[in-house]
């Protein structure tokens, strides 16, 4: 199985902009638990769906769904954490692991950075994350990986703490990139390629 | 004068979603001189404005718009870099220092983060630059540095190699952080702060 064989346990829909694109529509709707971010369940209860539980400190959920949902609305009020982490912590805790995050992207830039960074904080605190946005999707990897690739795939490679990257099949060679960009606009040559590293990156896979 | 006074020489129109915001919708009709980046030229053409210069590899420029704007367009075939970069190189090379990013974020994530993490390079290439998008603005910045605010603006603060870093007049305080996320949700207590650092980060401003 490669890394980005998708198989899920739970999906969280965040703060951010509701997915439009079919992969992130698809793993919502298929979803067999549901958590939502706070106010992300308004929305989603406005289009007919009822989530397994909703997290936050429930700041940005309407007052009416509080109420109506208050079995299945989970206050937590840290603010040293976001609700996205929340919500990763509130489905470990009942041993669903692998969880793919929706909605985490496409408003507040600030949120989006430190939504898609948190996944490295996920893995190592023992999640199989997988962030799907209506773009591509976010995979938080260490040390080797193989992943599931389409020839001419764009693909980019954000190091956390990694050394040593090197890439096989990948179009343009890795290094220890120091800055966010210098891993963007890579390019898968086949049907999988494999990341080599000693330590922590972060993989994006556009559609 | 704070570093977030805005002053401009030249706009740059990314290729990311076409600016909605008031901020930076006005800077870019205002804008003494605007470089659009390859395709985000048929946007701004489309909407009746003529751009000064139009920059890239012209991969995803009109043909139309590549033959009837072939005088301003500049084709810069190297793949090293991005179409966002060759920009602000084009106006340096001019002696237009104070940029103004619009439109350089809202699609691909990668491409998002990869065009915020080289405002970075354009402060050590000379170039004083801000990044307006929908939702708030980017400042790279080094050193001691003083920002406008106003009370309980939400401020983010992602470190890219500082040391030493503390704020006067922010709600948190601040530390070498290592992780994107640990610097965000930070807020304003007055009119201005103050951050001091040994080395380089980037301020995010909500509006």
């Amino acid at each position: 199985m490669k890394v980005n064989d998708i198989d899920m346990d739970a999906v969280i829909l965040g703060n951010g902009e509701y997915p439009t694109h079919s992969m992130p529509e698809t793993m919502l709707i298929m979803a067999p638990y549901v958590v939502c971010c706070d106010g992300s369940a308004d929305e989603h209860i406005r289009r007919g769906f009822t989530p397994d539980a909703i997290i936050g400190d429930g700041d940005s959920l309407s007052p009416d769904n509080k109420e109506r949902f208050r079995t299945i609305f989970h206050q937590i009020d840290d603010q040293e954490t976001n609700d996205q982490t929340k919500a990763v912590h509130f489905l470990l805790d009942q041993g669903k692991k692998t969880i793919i995050l929706v909605g985490a992207t496409g408003k507040r830039e600030d949120h989006t950075l430190g939504n898609i960074s948190l996944l490295i904080d996920y893995m190592k605190a023992g999640a199989q994350v997988t962030m799907l946005t209506d773009h591509g999707m976010f995979i938080p990897a260490s040390g080797r990986n193989c992943f599931k690739s389409y020839p001419g795939q764009q693909i980019s490679i954000f190091n956390f703490n990694a050394t040593g990257l090197r890439a096989d099949g990948l179009v343009y060679p890795l290094s220890d990139f120091s800055n966010w960009w210098q891993g963007t606009l890579n390019e898968a040559t086949g049907t999988e390629f494999t990341i080599h590293a000693e330590g922590d990156y972060l993989v994006y896979l556009n559609y």
